[in-house]
């Protein structure tokens, strides 16, 4: 592919459109997590205000994005994609909870607020996991997620693996049998663990407007592949952040990676070889869109906001 | 009632029957694990044993037990009963590496051995019990469970609204703040968190035959009833047997709940009257069985077991 395609710079129209709508899908998904959680009332409310803390009001929501625009192509209400992009959320923070916990990663600071661990306690945080992985699939299940059960238990099925052992979890299994290791990993172990440990989940996310909308299993099979090389792109680039960028661009500490021993592949390629892949991935990643129309710009800007990000 | 009908005994040839049956169940649940978890192999192999340390090779089978004789009751076939059975204790099991976890009850030994934070470590005890738990979703969505998907996805209902924050996680909750609590529960507040905790994953194991069988919602609400019943009387019996048999009666340490300040209805109640209200709720646990034939008959006697065992 020509060396232009590569570099392209999405029109201001395109990026402030992106802008909009990441921030509509922000609010859309924090006004549905707040409606699907428990309310913290009664004896037990100390569990759900830990649920709650951890699940509302953060992050960049870009799994729900995708579950909100890849429904968008096959016309899927968008209250039903709500409750799917609400239970990968979940998800989402419940393996942040348990990721920053002092066994794990031992973080004390998560998105400029205390870890759940810290603000609650380690013995709720483990709770409050383990109730939001559960509680996803409670909201999947249900009929007000599409009328269709055949449709529910597909998304129960493709999301369920993404997270499970031969997803999420193993991923980071992964990354901690990484950190103890005594060689670094290769280039191939380390995009095997990147794909498991955060890529799986980002590809059921670009996957799930299709199984809402029943879409063809070509047209499934694509909104995948452009989630898989999304995904694979952003960690990319978050590792290129982490090794380049200041704090204060970045909005968070950075330099994390190299102290930590972390395998990455801006660690081994360098950050000039990382940064043609992860071009080269998003350049594959919206040829895997070349069948939808132009209803697929939000997620064609995605990807170019993808690597241009600067937090 | 009369007194005579909650001091009887089983014939001896209906709890041979029973214990026959228990470990026939035990036997072909834990093939039915061994299948479905995860091979041991690959760079995230660790991941894999600590799961099927957990999961396979102990217990009583209670839940899964429950399933294959409600499932009976409708004729459904014993695979697909038998993977619904494996799905909840995975679950259970799940629940069991997390409150042994040092942040939670810290044990060190389980049936016997080595609890799954010691015989592996912490994080990898976290990631196990979350992979458990997603698996059971993945193995019940799968066609092989029902080919109906409108009862696949009842029984991810069911089951995640059981193990989740209004289930088995707030029981935990409640069972965690009554730990640090000034005052002791009253019967009510005891009442509910055993419900919780326990009762529901037991309620809906006998409950699960019933979807798996396309059965009557009376029929299923009897099954459910009689499985609360027999929760909440197999968990007095359980703080009957840690607060008055010996450790080489019980085969575990006992006394354990005096000493750690545990809320039972043994403590509150004293053995005599706690034990009375174990039989009133056998009784009524087979009341709710009235409708069914002989073929209910091994849950009758599992009921009558419940109250009647010293292990």
């Amino acid at each position: 592919m020509p060396a232009e395609a590569m570099v392209e710079i999405a029109p201001a129209t395109a990026s402030m459109a992106l802008a909009r709508a990441l921030s509509d899908a922000a609010a859309a998904v924090e006004q549905a997590l707040d409606a699907l959680l428990p309310r913290p009332e009664g004896p037990e409310a100390r569990l759900f205000e830990s649920m709650r803390y951890s699940a509302l009001g953060g992050g960049k929501r870009m799994r729900a994005f995708l579950v909100l625009e890849s429904a968008r192509q096959f016309g899927v209400a968008r209250q039903a994609a709500l409750r799917v992009a609400a239970a990968i959320e979940m998800i989402h923070a419940y393996s942040l909870v348990h990721d920053d916990l002092p066994a794990m990663d031992n973080d004390a600071l998560r998105r400029g607020k205390p870890t759940n661990h810290i603000a609650f306690d380690e013995a709720t945080a483990i709770l409050a996991g383990d109730a939001l992985q559960c509680h996803a699939f409670t909201v999947l299940s249900e009929e007000e997620t599409h009328p269709d059960p055949a449709v529910r238990i597909e998304l129960v099925r493709a999301i369920s693996r993404a997270a499970g052992p031969r997803g999420m979890c193993g991923g980071q299994m992964l990354d901690m049998l990484a950190e103890r290791a005594a060689a670094p990993l290769d280039e191939a172990a380390i995009g095997r663990l990147q794909l498991l440990k955060t890529g799986k989940l980002i590809e059921v996310s670009a996957e799930a407007g299709a199984i809402l909308g029943k879409a063809a299993p070509s047209q499934r099979h694509a909104l995948a592949a452009y989630g898989r090389d999304v995904g694979a792109a952003f960690q990319i680039a978050d590792d290129i952040l982490d090794a380049t960028a200041s704090a204060e661009e970045a909005g968070k500490a950075t330099g994390k990676d190299a102290g930590a021993g972390k395998a990455t592949l801006v660690g081994l390629l360098g950050v000039d070889r990382a940064r043609l892949q992860a071009e080269r991935l998003i350049a594959q990643a919206k040829a895997h869109l070349d069948g939808f129309g132009e209803r697929a710009d939000l997620l064609r800007a995605l990807a170019d906001f993808t690597i241009a990000r600067r937090h």
